[in-house]
Order: structure tokens, then sequence, then C-alpha cells
């Protein structure tokens, strides 16, 4: 009986001991979650202007990304989908993991050869999307479209 | 005493027994927050294009929607309010629980047309919201207006 | 050995009383983060048409900000960037904690403006951005620029 009862006040023991453990575990991960990351600052004249990625509480929002260069709308798609891609993957997500994206096209004409190259490139749960065609121009740097997105991780 | 020890003992034995309970709820709740959820999925040429509705760790994103039928701006923004609530509705959320909605127009000149009808249509508690007109025609399927927002569950 | 005892199941006591009171402050504070908060409504006609800030489960939403005065694209800029801080601090929430701003502008040849006023409001550790220029007079109130942002608490 005496016996028992100190196994049985170990096994309490050992439980509050786990609890406790997982607890401060939680906690910890928590401290981690509840904190704000920021990936691939850019600078304006040495002072910062915005980032690639900011992270927060187990959300990743990724900055609006362009294409620079020559190309028509498919090109242009096709490399905004990978800078946003390695954006996420930096930051700890994937093109999986997205749960809302916004299109700002500089001409709702190319508003399905956008599709062509969209389609299938967030798996078979694709994300939200909202797609508008802003001033012709309007997209900074001449790119035809630019896209930003909020993930998870 | 001994009983009064052994009935201690079984006390603490039925707390840590729901405590144990308690967590392992916390935990399954936690896991199903923490999937992504898809509603209402568009495809183009049977390839997943964007959802209707995305849901995670207890908040809902719902797709841009537009009015896609002839009409002025008020069956417009009416049409559209409607599309969001259904949206909503079906992934657990309502118009009351909207944290922030992106209003695009076609024509700066529909503003007050379009205010006329979304006033208290997410009840007391409303939404911020961002209003902008995109280029003539740059919502996409000719709609007057074109709506997005971001709410939980 | 009695003493013992009881000695150590005053001490299991104590830690599960420790333990729920822990687990009912963390309760408390979950109830308090998931209700919806909003701040400086705006109404139209007496009816509630949008909140200045929406807060939900520590995260903040503020709405779409204008410049309605006569000015450049550098007053208008640090104008809607101070009452981005007023909702921010209002809400609870603070420029360095923003996580995502999107930046509409009334003319693409503005962005270098708006840059300059732009860079270093929001710290060290800046939010990831989005910016378009919309219709011309595409934002609501004659301001050469809007912005709305995402932060946390």
């Amino acid at each position: 009986m005496q016996e028992q009862r100190r196994s049985i006040i170990k096994k309490i023991f050992a439980s509050l001991v786990a609890f406790t453990g997982l607890g401060l575990a939680a906690h910890a991960k928590a401290e981690t979650r509840n904190k704000k990351e920021v990936f691939n600052v850019a600078d304006e004249q040495d002072i910062p202007l915005f980032s690639g990625a900011t992270k927060f509480g187990g959300m990743v929002f990724i900055a609006g990304k362009g294409a620079h260069f020559t190309g028509d709308i498919k090109s242009h798609t096709d490399h905004v989908l990978k800078e946003l891609e390695k954006e996420l993957v930096n930051a700890g997500s994937s093109m999986e993991k997205v749960l809302k994206v916004t299109v700002y096209l500089n001409d709702i004409n190319d508003y399905k050869g956008m599709n062509e190259v969209f389609k299938g490139r967030f798996g078979k749960n694709p994300p939200v999307r909202s797609t508008i065609a802003v001033a012709k121009g309007g997209v900074p740097g001449d790119s035809l479209v630019e896209m930003d997105c909020i993930a998870y991780v």
C-alpha cells in the first residue's frame, strides 16, 4: 500500500514535469511566432524602405513583385511567380501554403495570358485571388504584372 | 487520515486527467485551425486556378468578386456584397466578422452610389476599407466594382 | 515519512493551482484576442460605413488613408503616414509593428517622391510593400496617394 502510494505520487510528479515541460516548449514556440521577422530588406539611400517578406504569428507576407525586363505577359507572369516562390521558401513557406494573391495587371487584355501561366502554380488547393488592371504604366518599373501574397508557415 | 490522503490523491488524479483532456482538446482544435482549407475552387482547363475562399488559423480570405451582368453601380455593389456573404457563410464566417474590405471601382464617379449600398451591410462594427478606382475596364468581366475581404471564424 | 509525504502532496497541489491559474489567465487572454474590436467608425447618414481600424487575434487592420488638402506628393505621403500611425497607436500597435503596406498612387511619376518620404518611417525592419498607380483621380477625395496596412499588437 505504502509502495503503491509512493508509486502513484511518482507518477503524478512525472506527469507534472512532462506537463510543465510541454508548457515551456509551447511558450518558447509562441515566443518565436510572436516576433516580427523580416527578409531581403530593400534600402533607399541606406535607409530601410521595405522588406521582401515579413513573418509573424505563423503568417508570411510577401512584397509586390514585378518583372523588370523586356518580355510578354507570359514571361513576366512566370518571372513574378518565381520571385514570389523564392521569397516564400526563404521565409519557410511554399506556393502550396499561399492563402491570398493580388494580381495587378498593366492591361486587362493580358488577363487570359496571365491565367495560362498562373493556373496550377499553387497546387491543388489554390489561394483566393483578386485581379485588377491598374493605370497603363501603373506597375512600377514597367512590369506588365505585379503580384503579392499572404501565406502561412 | 489514510482515507483523506487517498481522497486527495484521487482528486489530484482527476485534476490531471481533466487537465490532460483539455490539453488534448486544445491540441485537436489547433490541428484543425492550422490546416489550410479551400472552398469553391475555380479551374482553368481542368487545372486549379484560384479558390473562392481559403481558411487557416481562424482567418478567412475571400476572392475578389465582380458582377457580370448589365446593371448600374447599385445593383453591381449589391450583387458583389451578396457574393462575398455567400462565401463567408460557406466558410463558417459572416459579414459581421469581416475585418478588411478592398473595393476596386471601375469609375471613381461611382464612389457615392457604391457607398449608398455598402453602408450598414457589415453590421454595427464594420471592417476597415480601402477604395480605389482602377483603369476604365480594369475590373475583369466588365464589372463596375470588385471587392475582396479578410474575415475570421 | 508521513510529513514528507504530506509536504509532497502540498507541493503537487501548489503546482496544480499555479498551473490552473496559468491556464485560466491564458484562456482570459485568448478570449480578448478572439474578439473583434473596431476603432473610429465612419458613418454614412448615421449608418456605419467602415472603421478606421479593426483588431482581432493580435492582428490590426488599418483603413486606406488619403490626404484631402492641396499639396504635393511629399506632403501627401507625410500626412498619410501620420494618419496610419495615429490609427496604429490608437489600436495598441506602432509603425515598427507593421507587416504589410499597400500604396496606391494617383500618378506613377510620384513613385520617387513618395519613396523619399516613406523610407525609414517604419523602422529598421520595414513591412513588405506593394505599390501601384491607379486611374488618374482614382484615389477618393483627390488625394495623390492612399495607403493601408496590416500590423500586429
